[in-house]
């Protein structure tokens, strides 16, 4: 039996553009096109030519290779011919290859907020569809509150879905433009549309996540026959965000109930893509990725439990709902004072670190590890650290350096134009093989004034430091008031690409942010050494 | 008709705690269930007793006032007798309501994870529930791997949930463990279960986020026939999550198809504290809310000025799938002007500040907060820096002292017996009715320290600031890297009992926590002045 095709159809760069907080520049847009076409979407929706100058300029070529490039817009204005609407005029005129019109299709919103009839508006359908089509253009229509409109008036819902196929429209979508239809309504509603005679295969679905529901919303009405699922990258857009196609996409392809009756246009090789996709949108938004999403999420493979960790090292099938490779993301299991030996010796291996089960040195090293967590260290969100304390007990890191002191001054005070002027300042005294060097440095901030002065001279490792850059910092107050611990988590990377993160605990914030810098420090000078295979011989 | 009682049991302790990054202390787990209790949840699980220090000393005593107390913990182990087992004895012992039991129920599991035969296993579920029930708790039975478990196996898997409620447990949890299922076969697996003479009354779901779709997931069960549903506070849990009982409870409580068939123990008022309760969990937790939490982020009903804002503002019912205040969260049109007067008007009145809407001091207060709030501060979460930055833009707050300068010192070094010391400094200048002072004073990390010094002399106002006390203190970054901005908050209490938060913000650590220290100070004096009716003779 010949599968059903799914068409996936994007709209982070329109609907997603809704996000509070979100607005693309032409440049995200361009970059955003790009990684939704090389990922195998079938349809990139780029934005509303005609209504902001980004847009204009997005759309004054074709941005995608293989994806079909869709305009966005509004029907033309009721009493106004198709010829003469200068919107219309705008997405014809546009680089694109389709063109998706929004339409009323509620007939309340027709009254209230087009305010003309409900002839009128399916007659601007019918127009504006045929003239995207005699221009050349794949037609499709968006019908904005079908559900509620369909509730409301079926017979007009259906009419305007209607008028837009028999105006040559490829595509009619059911928008559930509030979010609220619960997957149990779509799944009734796609399958009264489809007996009232819309063919499932020109019907497609947009969802919004309003009841939390807009994953299982859209697979509901794949289940029902539509064949085009609308969405965005991570689930951006409008009030609680649009449909996550980054948490359908490895649904349809992967679990039977669908790869067995549907195929999308993502290969195999395409969807193990699928988790970079995610994060490097988020790059591109500036954003920490989510760690629990949906497939991709760095911790979507993680286990804590004591209890599972050492079945999931035996049996991790039963345990994985699906192979974590096939989306490009990877099993984790994390070190915490929940987790056993096996936890242990599976994440040290990871790491390339070999202890046999009875090493006793394995036991001390489990010890303090309770012990440290049990004072507020957090290893399992501060991987380098964690490797550098193994590595340091098993006797494997050598002595870079040492700090004889430090001492970090904050100074606010006004300047001589009276203006007020905050300085600080550090001092760290190193010994380097034997040889004692102090530096001194401003920054911003006294964490930052201490990192400088750290790195300034370190002697012969002072060029291997030249490419580490602090990244994130974050801080957490463990018991509010006087005795407060903090914990300082630093993340950091470097030129090859890679990122650590450490952690530094104490009574005093720049203590503890001094120590998550110094791991940092000779944890990239550990890689360093093993990259270039030279730990053993240092 | 009369309606289906939905039960809600929260597993934010238990499962919840499986969350990576998240670690529950007693006091955090005290508070929470503090929460949970009063917002009407019917079952807290707090935790596995006998499993971890913190969980034993969490269940010395009774944590809930109306809710039933739940420890979590596993069935008897094969080949050792229900008085026997240990771990069974510590949760017999608990000061628990009720006891929940995780069994296997995939035949697969129970040979390879338990090494024991089905029928052993089936004898450890048995004679635990007997246990439990013998000892006057509630008992009830998670089955883990349900859903895998019944497709491998259908018989074995009801075997496990008839035995557990022939033994006497109230509850048979179906559990989809590994997160994969999809929303049409727990349709189909729970009316199986259900045909197969279980009743629904006795019925759970626990469902995991996998695909995106726990909150669906829990739904469909519950429209199968469950009648209790699990799940955590915004959704926190091992990988992706548990199911979001954020979400579920207002589709339940809203939504006529479930509405008109099932209630649950929330009423309504209850159910318009749901937007509090989850950003008070997120405070606790100390991350930011999600903006777009279905029903309770804050984007949830917000929309981007566009073409929807204009009718929205008329029409608010048509765009809006439930009325946002009866989750008690507000709708946003971000279009700004009119709307966000009012509100400014209605923020102040809620804090005895009486100004016309024609003022245009008001008109100057509302560009500072935007102006402000652009460059990090967060007023919603600083109630008294938001205070006394209107009452000081409407000349009302006395100028009580003035800061001249301070400095603050953090020095580490070795002592003289080769122990790494690390001491915190800080001098503060004011000047207090034309008088200078200088005063210093040494404290655990350098904000304590500098707490200290500016309250050491403040001539007269010294002894009003006795009782002063800062209770809290957070710490975020709010864009990574070397351009970081920190923003501190500060919560302070006095004896009245009166708890205040401020903020302060700047790329400096201290300068951002030395303003929040002083808006602490001066909003203390104030509030004094205000008792006393002084303000206006200062």
């Amino acid at each position: 039996m010949s599968k059903q095709r799914i068409y996936l159809f994007d709209t982070t760069l329109r609907d997603g553009q809704q996000t509070p907080g979100i607005d693309f520049s032409v440049e995200d847009k361009i970059a955003i096109a790009r990684l939704l076409d090389d990922f195998g979407i079938d349809y990139v929706e780029g934005g509303y030519p005609g209504a902001n100058p980004t847009d204009d300029a997005f759309f004054d070529r074709k941005r995608t290779k293989d994806a079909r490039f869709v305009a966005f817009g509004m029907t033309k204005r009721a009493g106004v011919s198709a010829s003469n609407d200068p919107g219309l005029a705008a997405l014809i005129r546009s680089s694109s290859d389709a063109i998706c019109f929004v339409a009323k299709s509620w007939d309340y919103h027709v009254k209230v907020a087009l305010g003309c009839t409900n002839e009128e508006n399916l007659e601007s359908v019918r127009a504006s569809v045929e003239a995207a089509v005699k221009a050349g253009k794949e037609a499709m229509v968006d019908c904005e509150h079908f559900f509620d409109g369909f509730k409301a008036n079926p017979e007009y819902a259906i009419a305007c879905a209607r008028t837009a196929l028999e105006a040559g429209a490829r595509w009619v979508v059911l928008c559930d433009t509030n979010g609220g239809t619960l997957p149990s309504e779509i799944k009734t509603i796609v399958g009264q549309v489809i007996a009232s005679g819309i063919p499932g295969e020109n019907l497609g679905i947009h969802a919004h996540d309003d009841t939390g529901q807009a994953v299982a919303n859209s697979l509901a009405a794949i289940e029902a026959g539509v064949c085009q699922v609308q969405g965005t990258l991570n689930g951006i857009g409008e009030r609680c965000g649009n449909a996550n196609l980054i948490s359908i996409i490895p649904t349809l392809a992967l679990k039977p109930a669908f790869a067995d009756r549907f195929e999308t246009g993502i290969s195999s090789g395409q969807l193990a893509g699928i988790s970079r996709l995610s994060r490097a949108f988020d790059e591109l938004l500036n954003r920490a990725p989510e760690a629990q999403a949906p497939y991709v999420g760095t911790s979507a493979f993680a286990t804590k439990a004591g209890i599972h960790a050492s079945a999931i090292a035996k049996e991790p099938k039963t345990y994985e709902h699906v192979p974590p490779e096939t989306v490009g993301n990877r099993r984790k299991v994390m070190v915490s004072d929940q987790g056993g030996k096996a936890n242990f010796i599976a994440e040290l291996k990871r790491r390339g670190i070999d202890v046999p089960r009875e090493d006793t040195l394995l036991d001390s090293l489990i010890s303090v590890v309770k012990e440290r967590e049990a004072t507020g260290y957090a290893y399992e969100g501060a991987d380098a650290s964690f490797e550098l304390l193994a590595r340091r007990m098993l006797h494997t890191v050598p002595d870079f350096f040492d700090v004889i002191s430090f001492r970090c001054i904050v100074e606010r005070r006004f300047d001589a134009n009276g203006n007020i002027k905050t300085v600080s300042e550090a001092i760290v005294k190193v010994s380097v093989d034997g040889d004692e060097r102090m530096s001194v440095a401003e920054g911003h901030g006294p964490v930052n004034a201490l990192d400088l002065a750290l790195r300034k001279d370190l002697g012969r490792y002072q060029n291997e430091l030249n490419d580490l850059e602090l990244a994130d910092y974050k801080v957490r107050i463990l018991n509010g008031g006087t005795e407060a611990i903090t914990r300082v988590l630093i993340e950091s990377r470097d030129s090859t690409g890679a990122r650590w993160w450490t952690v530094g605990v104490s009574d005093n914030i720049i203590d503890a942010s001094f120590q998550a810098l110094m791991d940092s420090v000779i944890y990239k000078l550990m890689k360093n050494r093993e990259l270039a295979g030279l730990v053993a011989a240092e």
